[in-house]
């Protein structure tokens, strides 16, 4: 039941591909490694939570940009547009957030990954 | 919507006493300070989730003992019986759950928390 974050990011090379770690009732937690930048998309019916675990998350809103950083939580409302990008470093992210999440929405790009797989 | 952990962290000042901090559809985002140990406990329908963020958290279970460090993550499975307990130094944890969870289960002790509140 116990799970080591480090042992995990080390199964993980690719960018912007969350994969499972744990269930939580209707949540998954998932991992990801993330550089460069991801879509705008929203959840219509999921909130989103980012613990960021190294590096500096950004998220860019309509209206804003918020930096999060390691001993730092960001929840995204659902609903709410929103779009991820790094500032040249790899960032290092745990996500919580409902089993019907889908990775960018329903804005589906080359990056989307649809079918989620445990690590 | 950003969330600075260590910020909560300094309003609390009692052991055991889980604050909501955030939510997350169905979920509670709670931090709590442990030192001692908590009574043994069941959630008979939410699953829990433990973020350890300093100190060694030690979960005994019926069959075995688990640590729990920084960088590890913990989820005690709806209707396992445990107690969570510390080795002589404060530990602080960050635990997503349903809100529906009941701090003790249906053990209600001294220490236990019945009505939530944010910080």
């Amino acid at each position: 039941m116990n799970i080591n974050l480090k042992e995990k990011f080390n199964k993980i090379s690719n960018y912007w591909h969350p994969y499972i770690i744990g269930e939580l009732n209707d949540n998954f937690v998932k991992l990801a490694k993330l550089n460069g930048e991801l879509v705008w998309h929203s959840h219509e019916e999921e909130d989103e939570m980012f613990v960021v675990l190294s590096g500096t998350l950004m998220m860019d809103f309509i209206d804003k940009t918020v930096t999060t950083k390691p001993g730092e939580i960001l929840i995204v409302p659902k609903g709410v547009q929103h779009r991820p990008w790094t500032n040249g470093e790899e960032v290092k992210v745990m996500l919580i957030e409902p089993k019907t999440t889908q990775h960018t929405g329903t804005n589906k790009v080359a990056q989307t990954v649809e079918n989620l797989e445990w690590i």
